[in-house]
């Protein structure tokens, strides 16, 4: 693996990465959280969108793995002052730097970056293209429910039934999780408002899944996990998708409808507008899988950053 | 100690602090300033209110105890997208941090998130309410300047008389030294305009200590220090409360009252407004601490961070 | 050297750096780019005007150094509540910071904190003033470009003639390097429209060097290297100084002119507009050592960091 840039990877490779994942997260049992690994490599997270969560977990998978971490975001860079994005990578790269983790609004920046640099780069989120470390994270946590945290080694998730609900349209953590559940043997259903979900393909599916409309109707298949994504509501200001109120009557995960789930895992990835998007009974519950994702997200985030700077590859150029 | 939310310490607990900050003060003599002491540990400086110089000091005395210090402003980040600072909270423990520094514009928010998140919290300043590292510090150079640097050890400040002038009842630095001064002995007065004393309890005392509206009649009691407190000018807009002019007649420093106070300390907790709350000469005096203050407060907050987190109970949970 | 406030070194103290600066060039090669040379010092990166890639050049320096490198920026700072630029920096030294690298919109700022605090500042660009490690990188580039990586060391720029085209008058870049070429014993002409070159002296030397109004005529002499200063567009608005398309006719690089020039190496400090200062012919073409300045500037900043922290007189104070 010389970048991660999609979450659409052979299930072998993905296997091995939430393997190693398992590996890393051992050390959140530590006192001391720290492994000599990449001492004296350099990633630079560079953000043109904010996000502090994001980019705080891949501050922590760097630093707890040695590395320089040098925090570059998107105002007062020279690409706010008209740089295209290839000066801005090649000059990172120029420093010396040996990895790019990059958070961009633009569908598809990150691997024009892998183009031009030569360096590894991991994309943190691209637009309404992809997510991977996030459908990796949510894997991870998922794979653990299912198997047992001692048990996961090793295993896909063969026969899974995951629903994603929401914005499919606009989600980059959709779209990479449509990519990479699959692949590891999970069945997926994206649920949303017809205006929210992706245009169909010929053969009927979307993002190359099964696509529903009614809530209802999924929840009454049993799935084995109900992942609710974000509503972003600074994105549908003035636009004529559901209104908060529908939304809720329609697609929202209320108390009455996690009565109906009682043996489903209920997932988010944050941060999560509590009322609309899914209850805080849903939120807050033994089935919710939310905080475990986040902490899953440190260690698949150092598995990545091992993964592409560790390996002789990523060492001399 | 679990958490450093209040300046109301235990006068045993207070002092065993500022012994303990004393022992980090060495390290401002020596060449390679880093202990090992946190290696392996990670602290969120989680900043909802700008604070440069706060935050500033807390990375310095994480990072010379070895921490990984990750910094988290309230811009962009998830609160900003409308999270509930309970989830805020519980994201960053689920990355497997270590402690929590807050700074916040609300008054309690440093409590509530220790209730939330079972990791140690320290509070850098919360609405109007307290400041405590702020009355650690000002205590810390207090004390050095009263018993001497090499005779502080093991003693409070008994018997000594401080004046604390300016706006109190917005004051979070106010309060904190209102609380902790008294504990280790001394005498505070609280000087400032009618309308900005806070109410007075049933006593008559107001916040707990004694309260007048004369600086001039508290200069001519001859304190052992004079604590001046920031004008939030950006506070004052448009408020009846005394003008610029006004607050210079009556509470101001100025060099003609400076002449008057001798032998007192002068202290303040900066920035400083020069010309306002006090003149320059009164600034940059030998009386004046406020740079000694600056140097404390690393000293202190690296005290803070080894209790909260060097300790048994702070390493694993 | 107790501080780096301009590029008017001496010769021998400028190819001294250079060399060192050559020393720090081998870390490129390496897979663990880490010295301990500055470990347990602390860099504050003060930065008053927004400089990503000047900051993040600085930072790599000092981690690579080990040493603690804390960023500074003026928004949200003490500075922007008022506070004066001697309290911020007499603050800043009193938290036991060893040196601080300092980035203004004034002219003579770094000169005046260096006088005020007794600890080492570098200028890391002050106003239309100077920007010496610009000019050091851009020697350090050209150096090895003229006399080979290899046999370089112990070399100026003897004979070397340099034009430097754009807006003069408002450039530290230019000015840093009109110093700092012409003691290495460089011939450096300026070039630009009347409108954006400094008055001239008695002599009829602008900056102490020559000047020029027309690209063409320069590039008849064929120079050994064209610098191409950044139009900042940004300052430009309202002003009659040339219009981008007279800027463009007049003295931008273009496909045409390069032809011109077969021999020179063409030098840019970025970030570049491409097609106003300079094609991207010209731009990405072997003659351009453009990303070659930006991996010299890392290694000149770990030179200066090092000359000025890990010598004795740094050490203590």
């Amino acid at each position: 693996m010389k970048h991660l840039l999609t979450a659409a990877l052979p299930r072998d490779e993905a296997i091995a990465l939430l393997d190693l994942a398992e590996d890393m997260h051992q050390i959140q049992d530590r006192d001391v959280k720290k492994l000599p690994a990449l001492r004296g490599r350099t990633v630079v997270n560079l953000f043109f969108e904010d996000s502090t969560r994001t980019r705080s977990s891949f501050e922590i998978a760097g630093k707890w793995l040695s590395a320089d971490v040098i925090n570059v975001s998107g105002k007062g860079s020279s690409a706010s002052k008209g740089e295209s994005l290839r000066d801005t990578g090649l000059t990172i790269a120029a420093m010396g730097v040996d990895g790019v983790v990059v958070r961009s609004g633009s569908s598809g920046a990150p691997a024009l970056l892998a183009d031009w640099i030569g360096r590894p780069v991991v994309n943190a989120g691209d637009g309404t293209h992809e997510h991977p470390t996030q459908a990796l994270l949510d894997a991870f946590a998922l794979r653990r429910r299912i198997h047992g945290a001692d048990a996961s080694r090793g295993k896909g998730l063969d026969g899974v039934r995951v629903a994603i609900v929401g914005d499919i349209a606009h989600s980059r953590v959709a779209r990479s999780n449509a990519l990479l559940l699959p692949a590891l043997g999970a069945a997926v259903t994206l649920v949303g408002p017809p205006s929210l979900l992706p245009p169909p393909a010929a053969d009927g599916t979307r993002l190359g899944v099964r696509a529903e409309t009614s809530l209802d109707a999924v929840i009454a298949e049993q799935p084995d996990a109900l992942m609710l994504l974000r509503v972003q509501l600074e994105r549908q200001a003035g636009k004529v998708a559901p209104s908060p109120a529908e939304y809720i009557t329609g697609w929202s995960l209320t108390d009455e409808r996690l009565a109906r789930l009682p043996k489903a895992q209920i997932m988010h990835p944050g941060p999560m507008n509590r009322g609309l998007e899914l209850s805080s009974r849903a939120a807050d519950g033994e089935a919710s899988t939310v905080l475990e994702q986040v902490t899953a997200g440190v260690s698949v985030r150092m598995a990545v950053l091992y993964s592409l700077l560790a390996s002789d590859q990523g060492g001399s150029r």
